[in-house]
């Protein structure tokens, strides 16, 4: 039996992120949904795909990875071709290769860095708006680069997720850094962390975005920080500017 | 009456090009038919928009320009608040002006501007497929550059067009520019030239990818020219790489 690892490209907007969801009466169109749906017609056996993680619905993926076990006969170029072939569009296999036998995606993922997108043009823009955020009011970046040095390091940060926690588990997370830069009018926010919580990077972004509009000043990210309340923070930025950028093993 | 100047983006994919069609039977969608419609419903008259070129089906444009003529009261703000909610979110109006009143978007313009670009990576990119040409065989940029050098100036372009040709009306154009460079995978060629033939910049752009693969050798450019015969030209690249970036005047 192969374990094999894929690196996936993905456009999300059409898909209810990357997890398969059991909906009686109705079918949720999801990344791994589409991808078990082809390897298992490819190989007759039930594949199960292993994500790095979960995304929100409408968010992408530059190189998101996945691995599932197989006892097909098939060469890599073989099945990367099959792939190719019947999967949608806006799904594209970039790599494909046999992995160890204990390789797991998601448990044995180290960081994870994602890049949210911002069209800070006063108008819409036709070329990229499908992956843009569009902030019309112009940004201060410096000021937002300066409230991003609050978040990095270790921290619990119940403020920046919409998740209801259960059983007292841990909303402490580690990021490891923030880039923000700005080029011909587009803002890119780079976040590296171990994990994140449900809907973390677009609440850090939503929040950055207040900062640089002048809503919120950089200093007050440590009060939301220590307040542990969602309702402190800002908005939740779009999924549409959101791109799973690429996974540390 | 006011003689107005739009500037606009659009996203060529859906469109048959700028120019409105005659088609019995069937309606043709194009850009110019958009535009009228929506500003004649606004005005109350028959609006003539007059653009600054043909375009090709499903090219794209960052700034092309428009104008026309109206008795209507409403102020630049509102003429520009009502294109936005009408036209179609692939249309962009990113300005709005006053022209002198014998400014003319196609006898005032000087020269254009146009960008292609290739996705040279072996895979194809869901984040640029809708505006790029997927070449996955590597091109040899230096060679490119070197065949561009034989079409900067004025010739006779007969070789590079689809145009047929009518009435003895001269094919010979000048080009100002080309500029080639690659960054991260995509590459981008920049064509600057008074006026272009019918799929001129698509012949060329094929032209030039063919030198990049090997097919044809930088030097065959000059005998290309000179047999003013489109057979000896490279293929025509697809619309959807190409955007009409700028005119000047």
């Amino acid at each position: 039996m192969n374990n094999i690892k894929l690196t996936i490209q993905f456009d999300g907007t059409k898909y209810k992120g990357w997890q398969k969801q059991n909906q009686k009466g109705s079918t949720v169109v999801t990344i791994q949904g589409k991808l078990e749906n082809v390897l298992s017609k490819m190989t007759g056996e039930e594949i199960e795909v292993i994500g790095c993680g979960r995304t929100d619905s409408g968010v992408h993926a530059d190189n998101y990875v996945a691995n599932f076990n197989t006892h097909t006969n098939l060469s890599l170029e073989e099945i990367k071709k099959y792939l190719i072939e019947y999967l949608p569009e806006d799904i594209v296999i970039k790599d494909i290769k046999i992995a160890q036998e204990r390789f797991h995606s998601r448990y044995n993922a180290i960081s994870k860095t994602y890049i949210y997108r911002i069209n800070n043009k006063k108008y819409v823009n036709v070329f990229n708006k499908r992956f843009t955020y569009h902030v019309p009011e112009e940004l201060n970046i410096a000021k937002m680069q300066e409230a991003a040095k609050y978040l990095i390091g270790t921290h619990d940060f119940k403020s920046f997720t919409n998740l209801k926690v259960k059983n007292n588990r841990s909303t402490e997370r580690h990021i490891k850094f923030i880039n923000i830069k700005e080029n011909d009018g587009v803002v890119e926010i780079e976040v590296n962390g171990n994990s994140f919580l449900l809907n973390m990077v677009r609440i850090i972004v939503g929040t950055l975005v207040e900062v640089g509009q002048g809503i919120k000043n950089p200093k007050e990210i440590k009060s939301i920080l220590e307040g542990l309340n969602r309702e402190l923070a800002g908005h939740k930025a779009p999924a549409k500017g959101l791109v799973l950028k690429e996974i540390e093993y």
